[in-house]
């Protein structure tokens, strides 16, 4: 086990995934043919490795790894289970496919000839599996034809390309186009943009409610929303049309410590799946509401007030202990404002002052005074 | 309290909604007028008072009604509130806008003057009275304009036109295109059918499976997802593309009490909103898959198997009991050989076979065979 100072990981390009899991499996022939103990090398995906990279300004994973030995009884089985996934992602790639973690399960699934033995039991048993492979490997889930449920849509003015379709997303109608959860380079091409930022919700609902008042064409503007906790597409979406297309992105989300979670793992990448951040963050996203100072700011009433629950208190408390909030000002001032109110309100709430006080008045006013964002 | 025999309930066109709040608001002021108490009818929205009627093929809600009076202590304050409600309503409808039910819950919610009484203490309040209203006025929820979140996604033979663009939908690349929650004919108008059918997939990732084997082109057909249980926005539409396209609704779910409910739903309606069947049931959906026959029909291994567990058991004896499933030969046999296989089986466990297994042999001998249907 060694660990070396955390420097960004870096990405190979298209079609790379595949070379290096050939790589990986030629040196586990060379370990046999050379009579060694045939081992892979898999990165720790712990708190123990994970470290706030000021400078990147994301989540980043350390280089603590872990040999995993197939002549170790304690690891035998993982060392077949990875080499066996190593193969059936490998077999995807080759044929151009994709396959979600459930369809990988069921692909990689048998019992070992001659025995009563599964390979797997469950796909709590292959899931981590995958996660291995893509750090032992240095490749997003996504580069390994591996996907994940999708949520999210978008709307606005964007035309790109995916596979091969050429989309308007000026002229989606009321629906949107839904986010697929892979949209790398191979995937889904930038064609023409006419936005100045992009702009993502927390919910489908308020995402309606934007799109009905064309939000996206009076500010020239591309709106997502990725139902709650945005999905891998979304952020990898995000993520692209900030380096790809040089566009802002501003996060409008309730004012509770989910809205914040959600905004740090949009900003800085999540905790579990640190690995993953140098290519899914976004560390210039910027919070524009809603704040815990927006009940006097607006001059709101008593009706957009949800009383903290003890849960709410105690997630506040260990967000504001994140190392990524923890000395921001401006943060520390946010959360400790909310924990005094003892309330939080939603976007939804803004309805109360009228329906489309949030994208006629509240919205742009945020865009527009820097003043008002956090980061 | 009034029970008459169970009959269709008619719905009348685009605009009338708006048309039946007034009305109902004119009896309110007529009755003030003659000093008589001032009335709401609303029907009985609970087990007691629906019916599945053997003749139309879904749930039906009966025709006793429940009457709701300003001057009864016990009925003021939610006859005050289904005034309000519809008073927002009203105001939706006239300009033209749609609202979620969470924003009509903060639209609608105030401290009434000179009190400290608020309208509504929680959204748990204003939920119901939406529903009532819409059984009130016999307008379906979309018709008054709320919506609720979105779910699922739409690819395939079909053009169409939403909020004035036109959307083809051979061409949305491998995201679809996001179903809203409102697809009513002033939203939504199809343009050009090439599909034979629609495959209705219960979840996102099965939905990727055929879409990146690009079924729909190679069967003609319109896929859809709902992401589990599918929202109203996808019932109903599914509903009016049987309708107005004329096409046959095929459904693909896991072989589970949850996928023998999720058809029973698409195809009956559901209980708890037993008004809106005749606008969203699909009588003539077709369950084509997954089987509790299958294992053996298509010689699968102990791989696919995932144990029922005592819920599973005793949500199957219910299923089994509704009354459009009893007396079903073909669905008794279905529901008792899973109990008796003590095993469910998903979708997604045909990977087993081969990835595209359930994209190319599967599903489509399912949708030729008709031997295979269960309906």
């Amino acid at each position: 086990m060694t660990r070396k100072p955390t420097t960004s990981r870096k990405h190979k390009g298209k079609g790379e995934a595949g070379v290096r899991i050939e790589k990986l499996a030629q040196s586990i022939v060379d370990s046999a043919h050379h009579r060694r103990d045939p081992t892979i090398n898999v990165p720790i995906r712990a708190l123990s490795n994970i470290e706030f990279n000021e400078k990147t300004g994301y989540i980043e994973m350390g280089d603590k790894a872990q040999g995993r030995n197939l002549f170790n009884y304690g690891q035998a089985k993982r060392f077949m289970q990875t080499v066996l996934v190593g193969s059936k992602v490998k077999e995807l790639i080759d044929s151009g496919k994709t396959a979600s973690i459930r369809q990988i399960y069921y692909l990689a699934k048998h019992t070992i000839k001659g025995t009563h033995e599964k390979t797997f039991e469950d796909q709590s048993e292959s899931d981590p599996i995958i996660e291995d492979l893509e750090v032992a490997v240095d490749s997003l889930r996504e580069e390994l034809h591996v996907f994940a449920a999708g949520r999210g849509a978008l709307i606005g003015e964007l035309t790109f390309v995916d596979t091969g379709d050429t989309i308007d997303a000026t002229h989606l109608g009321s629906g949107g186009y839904a986010i697929p959860s892979i949209v790398e380079p191979d995937v889904i091409q930038f064609k023409k943009c006419g936005a100045k930022f992009v702009l993502h919700l927390e919910k489908d609902t308020v995402w309606r409610r934007f799109v009905e008042d064309r939000f996206w064409e009076k500010h020239k503007c591309i709106l997502t929303h990725g139902n709650g906790q945005p999905p891998r597409g979304v952020r990898r979406l995000l993520r692209r049309m900030h380096d790809e297309l040089k566009l802002p992105v501003f996060v409008l989300l309730d004012n509770d410590p989910w809205g914040y979670y959600i905004y740090s793992v949009i900003k800085q990448g999540s905790i579990n799946l640190a690995y993953e951040s140098s290519r899914m963050a976004v560390p210039d996203a910027r919070y524009i509401g809603v704040s815990s100072f927006d009940f006097e700011r607006y001059d709101l009433t008593d009706n957009v007030k949800i009383e903290l629950d003890a849960n709410d208190v105690k997630r506040a408390k260990q967000i504001l202990a994140y190392p990524w909030f923890k000395g921001k000002r401006p943060w520390e001032r946010e959360i400790k404002k909310m924990l005094r109110n003892g309330f939080k309100m939603e976007v939804e709430a803004m309805c109360s002052k009228s329906l489309s006080f949030v994208t006629e008045e509240y919205a742009p006013e945020r865009i527009k005074n820097k003043k008002f964002w956090l980061d």
